[in-house]
């Protein structure tokens, strides 16, 4: 009998134990106090792996290329390449995302993929190394400002190949001396502390936020140093961010990432927010971390638990990383519920997209008929702030399920906002006299044009706008 | 020994028991087969009183006048009488809701406020009294067609009073014979009919959601006899619901609900489609029920473990509606949560109101103006399409709670085609000559106007349009 209540009492403490495992209480700070015997400065990924070998094994799992989920995948490719974003070469127009916008590939491709993008330039500074390499962070204390500003293919990435760096991995979350969860990049320290957050005093589960929020999220580079900034001092939200632009960003001297040719607006490209739109949405909001859906625990060859460093879509393990909280839920039922939702974000993401692809060819009209300087620039205003509050979304990862209301918030700002542009140019082209409908008929020809073209070499020419010549305003 | 193994084993199986209660899987049939000796034909709640003692005093809670909470609440009063809907009357212009458009209140008056509603005319049909008296399955049993369009002050009310039906109460739900949960109006079995739904087939936890979707749902009077019926046929989206209203409800006949006054367009109305809200949501996805939320459990008396019949807010009884299934999480940070879903949903509410708002005027000054026929209709068919995609999320109760994600996509939809009816207005007033910044002065100073009347009763006035002189297309 005292065997049977034994067993009882600990299957009830494990049962109880599941149901607080979705708890976030978790206050202590991250310390494993493990010794590894690793110098603190070791940045080889290689180096790690004698000693973690299951997570070792686990990262190197990321140089698969694994079958694409319904909207996203790890399948290096142009995002115009297929159907899901055929129109990024005339919404980037006149900026390096039109020539080459790759699908994201796993971590272990980092430093191959930003040698090969179209988008390095010899103009490119450093500061476009630093979520690709395990060297950064002592480039940066080593080099500073040079390191930030200065040029990526003549100083930087010689010197990064000179460490023997490796693409982002172990180093740069883990203290290689005790393995603790940690903080290498700056921008991150910085960026938080611009909300009063002190990272000094992060918990083990803002830890587990934290550490994928040193890259996954929006960023610039400063105008004084090319130093990477995260624009946060106003929150987290799309229109926080914007705010930060049109206030603090200009004041330092920053107001554009690049002119749009097609409308000769001054524009902001974004740069996946995941870490940002999360923390704002329902599972942000309940304290659910970034790992705890992309690195769920599992048991490699069916040994030792281990936190899985595989990262990938959720959806490509949900018993794991759903099931564990939604414990009642039927996993197929669940999977049908994110596509669903995913279904709804997408077509919105769409229509935004179209509305704000009309915007700029509206506004081409009034350069090219002579409309007022003062009207073309209210005009541009709308188009920057549209394609701004659609690109936020469009450019994070997970199709709107981070954060479902506040994704499709911020699509009806964009469509609101390219609306209001087109209104305005409506008005002062039907003033000049200019034929609407043949202006109508020209952009959807566009349109279909570059939706239709399926090689995505052919698609770039659309960036240099030989269906529609432009003129650049005054 | 024995009795310890005994104790732990206990709460093992209640541990566990709280955990899959909050599962769905629930697909017994619905019978309690309690025989109450009452009659099958009993319409009295007081018949109830002494048998059911403790839902009774439960049910009559609903004459407390209950404290608002942010977005809702339960006190008689007009929507448009203070700031959270100002714009009421403008929108609906020329129809009755600009005169009347009360907070709904507890179920124990709806008797007597449809009695006192100014939308009760002398025209008005017997379908008006569907959700308001116990009388109704008897009266339209009795009366078929002679009920749903008949008289409403000369036949339908006084048949109903003479039968000494109660407001909306027990036998509305409940078999008096067994008290099992029943469908006792006829439009929600032809309504989930059209979607397939057998009714007859449904589980308890489906009963759960279906005494309640007889009637806080959407729906129009059928232009054959009156009949309630439900839009339902394409699926209960916005989007399906309209497109019903545009093919099968126009195929029968029935094209709108009223004339806008402003603008001439023929546009429908909604009605508090929670049930389809909250269907397509995150909880009603999850096989959450109405009944789970709005009528949690209590003990009432320190006594017996009954089901609310004080149907209000999740947000006032929320240890009991929320902290069961979320049960890990702390109830103030569940509040804010809620509340942060509402107040970004509300605002999305107001924005896509007052673009609904300028497009009445727009399309007005077309019609004015001399604009042709054919352009004038373009308009008015995205005016409606504007005003039902934000009228059929703001007639729901929840302020967004049901659906977030789903409810701003709606709001999105109908910035989306108010600003394609203004866009079509703004190229022909401007091909016309008319003067775009006085008409934009004209609404600012409508809006300003109605935003600041604070008396309700001269809120009305600008429903016959004292401030901007309409004129009705040909």
């Amino acid at each position: 009998m005292a065997r049977k209540y034994h067993w009882a009492f600990l299957l009830l403490v494990a049962v109880i134990f599941m149901m607080t495992g979705c708890s976030s209480q978790d206050s202590e700070k991250a310390s494993t106090a493990a010794k590894t015997g690793l110098s603190k400065d070791e940045i080889s990924n290689e180096a790690f792996k004698d000693l973690f070998p299951l997570q070792y094994d686990s990262y190197m799992k990321n140089a698969e290329d694994t079958e694409d989920t319904k909207y996203s995948g790890s399948v290096k490719r142009p995002k115009f390449d297929h159907d899901k974003e055929p129109y990024l070469p005339v919404l980037f127009n006149g900026y390096g995302f039109a020539l080459d916008y790759n699908e994201d590939r796993g971590h272990v491709y980092a430093n191959e993929d930003v040698r090969a993008t179209l988008r390095i330039t010899d103009k490119s500074i450093g500061s476009c190394l630093t979520c690709k390499s395990t060297a950064v962070p002592h480039l940066i204390e080593e080099m500073g400002d040079d390191y930030w500003g200065g040029s990526f293919n003549k100083d930087v990435w010689p010197a990064a190949e000179a460490m023997g760096h490796s693409p982002i991995g172990c180093s740069d979350c883990h203290d290689p001396e005790t393995m603790d969860l940690r903080i290498t990049r700056p921008s991150l320290v910085k960026g938080l502390e611009s909300q009063g957050i002190d990272v000094s005093k992060a918990t083990k589960n803002d830890m587990r936020n934290y550490v994928c929020a040193q890259c996954h999220v929006e960023y610039y580079f400063a105008p004084e140093n090319g130093e990477v900034t995260f624009p946060w001092s106003e929150g987290f939200k799309p229109e926080d961010m914007y705010k930060y632009y049109d206030t603090v960003a200009k004041q330092r001297g920053f107001d554009k990432d690049w002119v749009h040719n097609v409308s000769g607006t001054p524009m902001i490209k974004a740069q996946h927010p995941d870490f940002e739109t999360h923390i704002e949405g329902p599972h942000g909001e309940a304290g659910v971390t970034c790992a705890d859906c992309h690195m769920p625990y599992e048991r490699a060859d069916g040994k030792k638990k281990i936190s899985s460093h595989w990262w990938k879509s959720p959806l490509k393990s949900m018993e794991a990383s759903c099931g564990t909280c939604h414990s009642n839920r039927d996993l197929d039922d669940l999977k049908d519920r994110v596509e669903k939702i995913q279904d709804t974000h997408m077509t919105a993401l769409h229509a935004a997209e179209d509305v704000s692809i009309s915007s700029h060819y509206y506004v081409n009209k009034m350069i090219t008929s002579g409309v007022s300087e003062e009207k073309i620039k209210e005009a541009q205003e709308h188009v920057r702030k549209g394609q701004w509050f659609w690109d936020i979304i469009a450019a994070e990862s997970a199709a709107g399920f981070h954060n479902p209301q506040g994704a499709l918030e911020s699509l009806k700002i964009s469509s609101d906002e390219s609306n209001k542009a087109i209104l305005i140019a409506t008005e002062e082209l039907v003033k000049k006299g200019v034929n609407l409908e043949e202006l109508k008929a020209e952009i959807e020809k566009v349109k279909k044009a570059v939706y239709d073209e399926k090689d995505s070499t052919k698609k770039r020419d659309y960036a240099t706008n030989d269906y529609f010549p432009a003129q650049q305003p005054k």
